[in-house]
C-alpha cells in the first residue's frame, strides 16, 4: 500500500501492473528513497515505465490529484536533485532503456532515457563514433539523468558538456503533455529551443522519454603531457594559454599544490618537491596529426614557472602520467571522512584568483581544502575536507561553503559547471542569479508545470 | 508626430531626445519599415536608445501602453522578422555598437548588440581569435541580430552557429525587465539555460542588450579541396563519411547538378561536363597538420563516383577552386528576376532525397529549382526561380515552396537552418511542430512578454 490517493493509486497499479513496474512496498521504495548526495527521503510510489504512453498517463493522473513526480535514471547525481523531498511517484527509466537507433551517416542516436552513458558508449565504439559527455559515472549513470544535469566531464574542454550534444528530445510536461523539440539535425533556427532549455532542468520542466543525440566521430589516438609548475599562476597562465591557440586539448585537468603534494605523499606518486600545481593536457586525433598537436600543446605549455613538462609516448607511460591523478582520491579519503565536493566554474584567467581564495578559506576555517578539476572550462572541484561527526568541523565546512560561492560569484563566475543545483546549492541560487530572472525562471516553470508537480523543491528556490 | 498614444509619444520623445534618438517623421520612419524580406510596413516611431536604461523604461511605457515593440540590427535577415507589422516602435541598436571588453585569456568579448559582425571580427582577428557565425550579411549584419535569427553560415559544420557561441546575454524582457542569462564561463550548469532560448527567438521573447560570446582561436591556416561527383548521390555518400571521420571540415558546401552547369555554362567557371554535383571541402588548422588534415579528407573524399579532385596548393589556386560556388549568385539572376531562396535542413544522409525530391518539384510547377549549402549540416539553400510579374509563375513558386517544406519535414528535417521563421515561414509552423510543442511555445512566450508587445506576429502562428 502507497500512501497515495487511494484512487490515484488504483489507477497507476492498472496502469503499470501492481508489483511488477507500480512498487508501493516500503523496503522496495527505500532503493529510489535517496542518490548520491547522500540525502533521503521516501517517495510514497515508484513507477517503473516501459513506455512514453505509460509516463503520459501518469503524469496526466498526478497532475488532476497534485502529486509530486520525481524523475530518476540511477540516482549518482550529487546535489540530492532525485531525492523526493515531498514524497510522491519516482518515475524510474531503468525499464526504458533501449537505444533505438545508431545513424552513423547522421552522427546521430536516438535512445531512450534509460540507456547508460557506458552501454551506448560500446556501441558507438563499433561505429567510430562517441557521445562526449564522459562524468566519472559513466559507467552506471543513465543518458536520461545525464541530460537532467548537464553532465559534462573532462572530455568538455573539446567537445561540449551535455547541452551542446543533443539534438532533439521528446519529453512529458507537467500537464501530461508530449512535446518533441528540436530535429535530428545539426543546425536549427524553427522556432524556440527548447530542447537545450530542458538540458539540466533536472526533472523540474519535463520528463525525457526519447533523446536524439549528437555524436562525434572517435579520435583514432590520444596522448597526454604531463606539464608541473612551480605554482598556481604559472600553470593557470599556461591555461589560458593553451586555451587560446587552435589545437584544442581533448582534456585539460588541473591539481592544485595541495593536491600535486597529496597525491606524491600519500598517493605514492612520483612527482617533484618543487611542484606547485599539475597540468594534464591531453590531444586527440589520427596517427598523422597527433604528433603535431602534442609538439603545439608542448610549445605552448612551455613557460615560466615550468618545473618538468613530460611526454607519455606510449600507453605505459600514459598510465604513468595519468597515476598521479588517480592516487588523489584515495589520498583525500585519508585526510578526512567527509568531503564537499563542489564544482564552481570561474573564467580561465580567473582561476589564480579561485585557488589562492580557497587557500586563504582553508586557513580562515582550519579545514583542508584542496582544488582541482577541468582547467581548461574554467570548471575546478573544490573539496572540503571535514568530520561530518565533529559539529565545529562540520558547522566551519558549511561557512567555508558558503565563502566559496561568494567568491567564485565575485570572479563573475557561476555555482555549477556540470553537478547542478538540486537541493545542495538551491539556497544559493539568489546569490547568483538576480531576482528579475529567477522570477522568470519561475513563471518558466510554470508554464512547463502549472501545478508544480514536477520535482517540487528542486533548482528554484 | 506620430501615432503613439499622445503620452506614450511624449514620455519617450522625452526619454530619447525629439529628432535626436526619437524619430517620428515619415521619411525616417520609412527606413526602418523594411527588412531583406523585401516586405515593408511603418513603424508608428524609430527609438534608437544608446544605453539599456533606456531600452527597459521604452519597453516598460510600451508595455503600459499595449503598443508593439519591434528590436532591429540591420535588417539584413530575409524572412521579414523585423518587419513592424503591426505598426509600434522600431528599436534599432545602431547606436548602442560598443565592444565593451575582448578578453583572450577567457576566449570571450562582450559586446553591445548593434556591433556589426565584420567589425567584431576585424578587432578579434588582433587577438588570434575570430566568433564563428559567418552569415553572407556578416559585413553589415549585427552581433544582436545575427544571435536573434540564431544565424550561421558556411563554418558552423565546424563550429556551431550563433547559439553554440554565446554564454551569457543580458536582455529586456516584454514587462521591461533586465535579465542577466548565463556566464562568462564555457560550462555551466546552475538553473535554467535562457541565453540559449533567446537565441534564434527573434525579438519575440526580449531584447538583448548585452552579448558576451564564446571566441575560437583563429586557425592560422586554411586549405581547400574542390571535389566532383557523378551526381548528387555519390556527392551525398562523401559529405556523410567526411562527417563520419575524426578530422572535421571548416567548410563543406555543396552545389547540385543544375548549379554546376549554371556555374559553368553561365558564370563561365572550368568544370567538366560530367560534373553532375560539386563539393567544396575546406580545413583549416597550422603548418604542420593542415596538410595532414586535407590529405586525410581527400582519402575520405574518393569513392563511388568521383569525377575529380583537386587540391588549391596556393592562394591563387584557391580562389580560382571558390570561382565556380562565386559565379553562381550572379548566373541564377540571369535565369529569372524573382527567386525564393530557402534553408531547409534535412539529416545528411537524406541530403539525395531532398535534391532528387527538389528536382521533380521543379519538373511538376515547371520553374527552376536549384540546391546547393552547407552539406555538413545538411542545410541546402532550395532557390525556386521564377518572374514575380508572371502571376502564373508566382503562384506555381508559392505551391512549389509549400511542397519543398512538406518534403523536408517528410525526411526528417526542419524548415529552417539558419534564416528562422519571421513571416515566411510562420504558416508553416504548425507542419514542422506538433500542436502540443507549438502550445508550450506560446506558453514560454506569454512567460517573457505577457502582454505579447515583442515583435507581434512573428514565428508563432
Amino acid at each position: 500500500m502507497s500512501t497515495l490517493p487511494a484512487e490515484l493509486h488504483r489507477e497507476l497499479a492498472d496502469l503499470l501492473g501492481e508489483g511488477r513496474n507500480w512498487l508501493t512496498d516500503p523496503g522496495e521504495r527505500l532503493a529510489y528513497a535517496y542518490d548520491n548526495s547522500r540525502r533521503e527521503s521516501l517517495p510514497d510510489a515508484v513507477a517503473l515505465p516501459v513506455a512514453r504512453g505509460q509516463v503520459q498517463a501518469l503524469v496526466r493522473a498526478c497532475f488532476r490529484h497534485r502529486v509530486p513526480v520525481i524523475a530518476r535514471g540511477r540516482g549518482t547525481n550529487t546535489t540530492g536533485a532525485s531525492v523526493p523531498v515531498q514524497g510522491g511517484v519516482v518515475v524510474s527509466f531503468e525499464r526504458m532503456d533501449r537505444i533505438l537507433e545508431v545513424r552513423p551517416g547522421d552522427r546521430c542516436a536516438v535512445v531512450e532515457p534509460g540507456v547508460l552513458n557506458g552501454d551506448l558508449q560500446a556501441i558507438l565504439q563499433g561505429h567510430g563514433l562517441f557521445w562526449p559527455p564522459d562524468p566519472t559515472s559513466a559507467a552506471f549513470s543513465t543518458i536520461g539523468g545525464n541530460l537532467a544535469c548537464n553532465a559534462g566531464g573532462p572530455r568538455a574542454v573539446k567537445y561540449g558538456a551535455s547541452r551542446d550534444n543533443v539534438l532533439a528530445l521528446t519529453a512529458v510536461t507537467g500537464t501530461g503533455d508530449l512535446i518533441q523539440c528540436g530535429s535530428a539535425t545539426t543546425k536549427g533556427a524553427t522556432g524556440y529551443d527548447l530542447q537545450r532549455l530542458l538540458v539540466g532542468s533536472e526533472g523540474t520542466l519535463a520528463l525525457i522519454v526519447e533523446a536524439t543525440l549528437k555524436l562525434a566521430p572517435l579520435p583514432p589516438q590520444r596522448r597526454v603531457v604531463r606539464a608541473l609548475y612551480r605554482d598556481v599562476a604559472s600553470a593557470a597562465q599556461a591555461v589560458a594559454r593553451l586555451m587560446a591557440q587552435p589545437v584544442t586539448p581533448s582534456m585539460l585537468e588541473f591539481m592544485d599544490g595541495d593536491c600535486v603534494r597529496l597525491a606524491r605523499d600519500v598517493g605514492g606518486a612520483e612527482l617533484p618537491a618543487d611542484a606547485g600545481a599539475l597540468l594534464m593536457i591531453e590531444a586527440d586525433g589520427d596517427i598523422q596529426t597527433l604528433p603535431h598537436a602534442i609538439e603545439a600543446l608542448m610549445r605552448v605549455a612551455e613557460g615560466e614557472g615550468l618545473v618538468s613538462l613530460d611526454d607519455a609516448a606510449d600507453e605505459a607511460a600514459r598510465e604513468r602520467l595519468w597515476a598521479a591523478r588517480k592516487a588523489l582520491s584515495p589520498a583525500l579519503r585519508t585526510l578526512a571522512p567527509g568531503k564537499i565536493n563542489e564544482d564552481v566554474v570561474v573564467p580561465v584567467s580567473r582561476i589564480p584568483q579561485l585557488v589562492q581564495g580557497v587557500r586563504d578559506l582553508a586557513s580562515e576555517f582550519a579545514l583542508p581544502i584542496v582544488s582541482f578539476g577541468h582547467a581548461g572550462n574554467g570548471n575546478l572541484h573544490v573539496n572540503i575536507l571535514f568530520d561530518p561527526a565533529d559539529s565545529g568541523q562540520n558547522g566551519r565546512a558549511q561557512a567555508a561553503l558558503a565563502r566559496v560561492f561568494a567568491l567564485t560569484l565575485s570572479l563573475g563566475g557561476t555555482l555549477s559547471g556540470e553537478h547542478g543545483i538540486g537541493l545542495a546549492k538551491r539556497e544559493f541560487m539568489p546569490q547568483a542569479i538576480d531576482p528579475a530572472t529567477l522570477a522568470l525562471m519561475r513563471q518558466v516553470k510554470a508554464a512547463f508545470d502549472p501545478a508544480g508537480i514536477l520535482n517540487p523543491g528542486k533548482l528554484l528556490p
